[in-house]
């Protein structure tokens, strides 16, 4: 990160922009590196076309491409867009249309109208959550993403496609199969399925790509994936939406928020960290419920909402150390 | 306005009252002007009548009456009632009640008890908003006739009259008639289903109401209405809704409120205005499509949505024009 | 609740824990009273074992226990808890699981969980909503068991009971038997609602236990109980629920809110909590039919709504007697 920012100085206004995006695409994990926003893409593009669905990366470069652009465009903070934080919402807008919507150039339009929202609907969430030291996460994305799968239903110009939808929403059983090897790539769907892609190998991508900017954030991603699947094995959830790490993906970004960014390591505050990630899967539980009479997915709402709840009480834990002033470390 | 102002210092009691009243029922769309008042309400009684539906005419003058005068009993400020910030939610109520709940003793009952809530839902949300410099919209209309509408469905002794909510609700399949004669009714009919009414000859009113006020007003509440029904005809929404106005009366006040209200005019502002017009066209759908299950009619809740999200990122477009001081000049 | 704080200093750590506990039951009504709190849980062991279903009354011992024990383990401040202020969402909680919820390790396992969130989702929600002079009331209870109730449907180690359910949310015709001894049962069970005990005797318990703090808020509790049985009555509400007090425990709280905690007495205040009660009534009903097509209960979302609006605007109603400088009495 550091050595980003000096160079910027001196590079051309592309180089600027693509760098800008690459750390866009490591922000979706808190990570504004561009090696690791690299290996996301990397991941991303292997998985969309490893299942037959290419036009989730293309999307993803698109609405990464305009929401950063965006961020220039509306002269906000230089400093916020080129840590990537113009660009997260925007890319995983561009992989949910292409996922939920059937191609067609309106849909196109839309994306990039949406990609350009998520920018400044952001930037609006922050003002408003800012007093109680929250941000926005990546809430910008998930409601306007309900918004326009929900406009889609009323406008025939963009259609849902139902062949995805109930991957997410149905409670189809599959047998689980829990030899290790299986398993493991059930973990690793927990975290491909942050950007919506069902394939092990990205979640291997995934894991490298967080290895390079932090260990620490790579392990809490494994701890976030693997405690998730047992208290979903445990509850009884659908064992379909189990094997495709549906019930992973919000608790792998909890672990990652309140276990390597918005608190100091400690033993308290991992304590905390796996008290929020078994409270990530109630909670996705739950919107998974509450969104199936409206066709919804639920995207990574439950870990905003959960992450919001942990963060709220402004709880110290760091009371025997009081040499460490920052509490909260990326309270944008 | 302020010869308003100044004469209520000599007037009588009453003649303030209804002064306050006129202008409440301008401040549906921005306006504390007595005229322009005036001019809705002609429009609101010609369209109840050519619609067979008077009721809805009264319906207003009583929600108007009685929420201008809870702000007196209740002794808020008197210089927000006197520009018509007591009243404009309650002539909305008075407007809603008529059309979809059955006429009855106890409905009128509800809607007076309804409209006085609106004075002080209205000055709580206020209190609620303005740490953001946003205020609270029509949305106390809005809420308290969802919690009626809802409750209607549980009592008995008020009535959902399902003739109507069809209307804004089902996706009758109309062919739209492309001709510029009828083209110019379905955007006066956009203007008029502000207050809930279908009929171009009030949408002629209304405009003439705000050419009293302000030309500039006039021209964004016809953008509004165009833009926002062309946007409807691409993404190809319900042609009967598109006919009937009902994807532009939210986009129509999205307009006045960003191109004429809150916002300096400058050509920086207008683009905004016009993202605005188009992402209420989505958020209206989206929204229609939340409510179905329900039964509910979205009312002006894309409008308030939309201009929250449009004004919260509190973007600064005049920082090339110092001199105007006032980047915000109507948040009360 | 003076003689309890002067004593805990004297007194062994599980003495002060359980004055806590007792407290904490007390504090659902408001009130910080160790008697209270006792004669609460005797009523609902009554009533548990009166309707058969003696889980309720043992849910609420867990939960009453767990979240007064979480206040201290997460360092919050002990005054606070030692009021009660931990542990009244907490035994909510363990009412309403063995309610829902069928009686399994793995329910007991989600009781006890949840119990201890409410703990800092109601720090974290007073956080949020301290600006605005309101406090989250019983709220973190209700958003909570939404979530696990939701989470219920999708995770079959918890399952839905849905003989209970029914009560709250369908619509049975029964008749009304309105002679006098009968319709003092439905104010009686009203009360009893509050901890969703269907039961008279239990009313009887409550309505001595609030004597015991205080005569005014007894009084207070009979009117919600009574006025909002009389607006169900008249508005048609149905006929089941209102026998078993379905339409009045969220009054009853709204009226000891409104008339005895957070406005000094008098008689506007009285009016405005009248009124108060009045439209709990209304949301009540909005909210059973918002909450129907997802099968949950709107538990006491209606008077911590309604409360809220009433609080909201600030208004002052003392201004004639300018030597009582506190407006509100009970903020934390």
């Amino acid at each position: 990160m550091n050595d980003t920012k000096d160079n910027t100085e001196r590079c051309p206004i592309f180089s600027r922009y693509v760098r800008a995006m690459l750390c866009g695409s490591g922000q979706v994990m808190f990570q504004g590196n561009i090696w690791t926003g690299l290996l996301f893409l990397c991941g991303i593009f292997w998985g969309a076309y490893e299942t037959n669905t290419p036009l989730v990366a293309w999307g993803a470069i698109v609405g990464l491409a305009v929401s950063t652009l965006t961020g220039y465009l509306l002269n906000l903070p230089v400093e916020e867009g080129e840590e990537g934080l113009w660009g997260f919402n925007g890319i995983l807008v561009g992989c949910a249309f292409p996922s939920f919507l059937g191609s067609d150039p309106l849909m196109w339009v839309a994306l990039v109208f949406c990609s350009m929202m998520t920018v400044w609907v952001r930037a609006g969430f922050n003002n408003v959550m800012s007093p109680w030291k929250i941000n926005s996460l990546t809430f910008p994305f998930v409601i306007l993403s309900w918004i326009f799968l929900l406009a889609a239903k009323m406008l025939q110009g963009i259609s849902p496609v139902h062949e995805v939808q109930p991957d997410l929403a149905e409670q189809v059983s599959v047998s689980l199969d829990l030899r290790m090897g299986a398993v493991i790539t059930y973990w690793l769907k927990g975290i491909a399925q942050v950007f919506l892609i069902d394939s092990w190998v990205t979640g291997l991508f995934f894991l490298a790509a967080l290895c390079v900017s932090s260990r620490r954030v790579a392990l809490w991603a494994i701890v976030g994936s693997v405690l998730s699947f047992m208290v979903a094995l445990l509850y009884k959830g659908s064992t379909s939406n189990i094997a495709a790490g549906l019930f992973s993906f919000s608790p792998v970004l909890t672990a990652i928020a309140l276990g390597a960014t918005f608190y100091r390591p400690g033993w308290r505050t991992s304590v905390w960290t796996l008290t929020g990630i078994v409270a990530t899967v109630f909670v996705q539980a739950a919107m998974d419920a509450l969104m199936k009479p409206f066709g919804l997915p639920s995207f990574t709402a439950p870990f905003c909402l959960t992450t919001w709840l942990f963060l709220l009480p402004l709880l110290k834990f760091g009371q025997d150390d009081p040499d460490h002033s920052h509490w909260h470390k990326h309270v944008d």
